[in-house]
């Protein structure tokens, strides 16, 4: 089982790091690996909280380079596709936790919408206001809850039917 | 100069598609190429409004088949990337007009905003209710609208400053 | 229709640029679009040749910015997915012509044969020394002889029966 | 350390289903993670080998599902990219081992080229023949000098100075 969690690389609220890390350390524990985008911020503190766990983490690069990795991420996939992978992220995800408002983040939550895929989010943005359906949106209060509603989505295949038809 | 109208197959709002084929053709009329994501729904639309002024229309297909575009697309780019595509249709706009409300479209808007560029809504996701800053989305209220201003974000070089930390 | 050249950007021999340049040239009275890398040496030859012959010309870019493309590049798609871009280059064509024995030149070429298409050389890598099948390599010895096979290729779908399965 | 084991569905040679299983074992006897491109044939077998030695398996698939990942893949990377794909199983890799002659296994071996790695080859397309300089392919005759090569290679970098200009 593959846990998704996307969040920036500079949150403006340095609380997200601290649930960030707590996320990937119980993701760890649930025995599920840790996927993210491999670099820094909300990223690295999720990595981090997983291997203080244990678990298994893989970071998909946007970059050329593998040593653009966060020093936690055990296995580093090197895409040189810039946000594009951001695509990857999503896609191999079994379920996704959302921390902080960057738009790289936004864009995350998107695809994973289009994908048919439900996502988790910790503090992140609020697309039910911008007219997102409030099933598809999964508010979660604190990194246990986060988790719970993550391994439960994961569980249950992670789509709410058939994907939207994308544009 | 090339403006990029995003927006999904399946508009739920018929209106919709009478606003992209004028948006279209507006495009057209202004001497820009009309980018989009070269299947039905709106940017078949947008597309039919192109090629009814003359313009040169170019489709950014996600599967393998350059059967698969929409008739009035001149120039099919396949990538067989899948929704991957969608980051090169905001990448290559000098200028972007979002119209509707698919999960795609806000993938497109979101990857618009990570790359620094503002976003032209025309009836689109209202990000600003979720948390965007109000400035990086201009809203139109119509077609001649929406393409006076992206002609003028074009012109501007369609950023906003340096682009924010992508996560 | 859409015919493909590629070539590196550093062709070792100068007589490469001056036969991209006639490819280039014949493509486009020929009706077709001249699709291409987007860059230098080989890419911008053939682009040149097209565009004195009035023809239509799209670069596939590697970065992530417009201006990269070389000058005679009408549409430039921005893809900022390094050589990932290739294989767009090489799905769209309808034929392509390879010219000059770069890396890249080399990976478009195998691409095209994984993707069932067969690929015109002209002075490009001898991959029937390499054990490929030599009937999925049409040699030409001029740019004249390039054009008109490409163009039957073309004509007759570029698919020689089924693709192979990809690994 | 990442070693990539690159290799069609389909090898016309059943042998090479032996050597890659093989090849798998002592990859992950060795430490490193086995990376491929998730499917069956010449992939399936080395992740086999790399599983019957405890080792981790990492899988990049073309296809938009993770259910086509062989049974013996650890964590499936899904991409939706079809053979764009191929890109990333290259560059994420410290060294590459080619086993069999599928096209899509020669364009594996020519994005490594051009990526500036060199290639070890067992069994797989002889590109010196078709003009790649001789001390960019490594030739091996058994799965265990195939492996010492690949770490060897891994060791130092990977890389024969600087990489070609990419076309």
């Amino acid at each position: 089982m593959i846990i998704s969690v996307i969040g920036g690389q500079h949150p403006e609220d340095p609380e997200s790091l601290r649930l960030a890390e707590r996320v990937g350390e119980l993701v760890a524990r649930s025995g599920a690996v840790l996927l993210c985008g491999g670099l820094t911020g909300v990223m690295e503190a999720a990595c981090r909280g997983a291997k203080s766990a244990g678990g298994l983490t893989v970071g998909i690069l946007p970059g050329g380079d593998a040593s653009e990795a966060n020093p936690s991420v055990d296995v580093a996939i090197v895409t040189a596709m810039g946000t594009a992978r951001n695509v990857i992220v999503v896609r191999t995800a079994d379920a996704l936790i959302a921390i902080d408002g960057s738009y790289g983040t936004l864009s995350e939550m998107a695809h994973a919408l289009e994908q048919g895929k439900r996502v988790v989010s910790l503090g992140a943005w609020d697309l039910v206001r911008a007219g997102v359906e409030a099933s598809r949106v999964l508010t979660a209060d604190t990194p246990q809850e986060a988790v719970r509603l993550a391994l439960a989505e994961a569980a249950r295949g992670t789509t709410t039917g058939r994907p939207r038809p994308q544009p």
